[in-house]
């Protein structure tokens, strides 16, 4: 296994494991400007299944990236906000974000070459 | 779908086409040092098999990331090297990593409270 670009063996698998992973980023993302409730969540990412959603919901919350509130209201208000371990990715995860945006024509362009 | 964290809705995908690809991370960390052979690329990431390796060199090729240089020699020699573009995307890159490497127990922390 090679030293990757920092010269750390498997950190960049780890890092795949979320990030390889959409929903993480949209869920993430979404949450950044603040709390959401799952219906809030749902409609701002649009084409997500309430299962999928429960689903990234449940394991960011088990990686730590996302908590939960239950309010007891009635019915029970359930929120959602970023952990600070969360809020720490969103730095990296917006550095990749600008290098897509500054690099998708470059990208779309060379596709075209070789097709 | 909703802005992402820097108000572009769609930039995340398309970030994740390639991302989520782990072969194609550690392709791009091996060849950040300088030129390589397909044997060396072979040996340096270790558990990739010769399919997945030429496909995803194909792949990093067509999106403009990677360089391939066919030397007339008795056998031809085949080098590979990363373009501009591959080399902008080391640093996106090595901030998720800096910031995997830097989180890791935290999220191994997580995963043990939640089981």
């Amino acid at each position: 296994m090679p030293a990757d670009a920092s010269g750390q063996p498997c950190a960049i698998r780890d890092v795949l494991d979320w990030i390889g992973d959409q929903w993480s980023l949209l869920v993430l993302a979404t949450l950044a400007p603040g709390v959401k409730r799952f219906s809030q969540l749902e409609r701002e990412i649009g084409d997500v299944s309430k299962q999928m959603l429960s689903k990234t919901l449940r394991r960011l919350e088990q990686d730590g990236f996302v908590a939960r509130e239950v309010h007891a209201e009635v019915p029970p208000r359930v929120e959602y906000r970023l952990t600070p371990l969360g809020m720490s990715f969103l730095e990296p995860m917006r550095g990749l974000i600008r290098w897509a945006e500054a690099n998708q024509a470059a990208i779309a362009a060379a596709r075209r070459v070789a097709t």
